[in-house]
């Protein structure tokens, strides 16, 4: 799974979807997640994806936003209506290059979300996300076509030479010190001995079928520390592996 | 007529010409010039243009590339196989941002030619052009949509902020000064008394009528000062004003 992902939210014109599906492979972009389609995604949608075609095929579907999400540590709206959701999202929106910027510099796993064609994404989406992207556009007409806005996020992207295939995420080793911790709270808490190789093995599984990012990783394993020990830690994880260390 | 117009040759399909349309008009372009069209400019151009419909509904449609380029001081060709195209134009060609930045410099009036879908611009088109833009995209897939590649090229000249309207384009000072020398022209060939209000006059609307770019103004001049000498001038007319203040 590359770092970067692309995420349709409720996307209602399936020319649309295999236009953004191009743009995406034009600019080294693979990953195409979409939530909830409106509208078919068929002939039309491979016509406009033109060699495209594998981002198409590759695409997932779901049903809510949560499990295009997955492992994600960076959510990235974007929005054609500056003013106005800088006044619901209480923050100033960023360029696409100032975007682009940002990405370079960080490096966990990251979803530019784009929204249905007429309404954008909603409020609630919105406030879910990290960063707000807006595209500076002529105020005599704001709203952009969803592909080409897209293609605009994406060139920005591309031009910043950042990396947007690979990611710090937790492997196997960070699942090994995560089933090991779990480990160490079953014996806390006394879990019936006879349970416990079976619960560590399951627990194991979910964080591995999971994927979970570096930022999820540290996250758990603060919790499972505080479990053991009582409190939670007050320091941030990530910078605290004296446990893992010894 | 603003400063930079957009100018389609031989697009093939009306969906994109709408869309170049709306582009346009998200990023504060207007002037689309439309040369011999393998499509139609109906329902589905205006479908596409959106609330961008008078742009399309002002376009002008012409029969060859030379009557779009009237008044045109720096012609601009986009290219999606760059290397390619490099190699057949003989010089680098630059980035929408490198070109955004000239466009900040430069005072004159600018066409950007996009060429049709499948091809591009011809070979004899791209020699025309004084500059060669070509947008960074992945190797795997370099040629992008028409209208993504156009919104990107818009977009870096809006985020410029340079001024897309306003150019230094010959007045009506000019035209007077043009009318003045071409009169003395006739003087030195000794052209038919009878005949030199007249033949005066219909210089003065030949000009008039074609909005003259400063280019083509110091230039003319330039030729009409040969033409009463009897030798060409060596020094670039821009800079030589002393027969005007004299």
């Amino acid at each position: 799974m590359p770092r970067v992902r692309v995420v349709l939210v409720r996307p209602q014109s399936e020319g649309n979807v295999g236009a953004v599906a191009r743009a995406m492979y034009n600019f080294g972009l693979e990953a195409l997640f979409i939530v909830d389609p409106q509208c078919e995604l068929g002939l039309e949608a491979r016509r406009r994806a033109m060699h495209a075609d594998g981002v198409l095929a590759n695409a997932t579907v779901h049903d809510e936003l949560g499990t295009a999400l997955g492992g994600v540590d960076m959510v990235v709206g974007t929005s054609g209506v500056k003013t106005e959701n800088e006044k619901k999202f209480g923050r100033i929106a960023i360029t696409p290059r100032e975007f682009a910027e940002k990405i370079s510099e960080h490096e966990g796993k990251v979803a530019i979300l784009f929204g249905q064609e007429d309404f954008g994404l909603d409020i609630e989406t919105i406030r879910r996300c990290d960063l707000l992207v807006s595209i500076p556009t002529s105020e005599k007409y704001p709203i952009m076509n969803l592909s080409h806005a897209a293609a605009v996020v994406f060139y920005e992207l591309f031009a910043s030479g950042a990396d947007l295939w690979h990611s710090e995420h937790a492997g196997k080793m960070e699942i090994d010190r995560l089933a090991g911790r779990f480990g160490e709270l079953l014996e806390t808490i006394d879990y019936p001995e006879h349970k416990k190789s079976k619960t560590k093995l399951m627990f194991r599984r979910i964080v591995g079928r999971a994927i979970l990012s570096n930022w999820e990783y540290h996250t758990l394993m603060g919790v499972l520390k505080g479990a053991i020990t009582g409190r939670a830690q007050e320091e941030d994880e990530t910078n605290d592996d004296t446990i893992d260390q010894a």
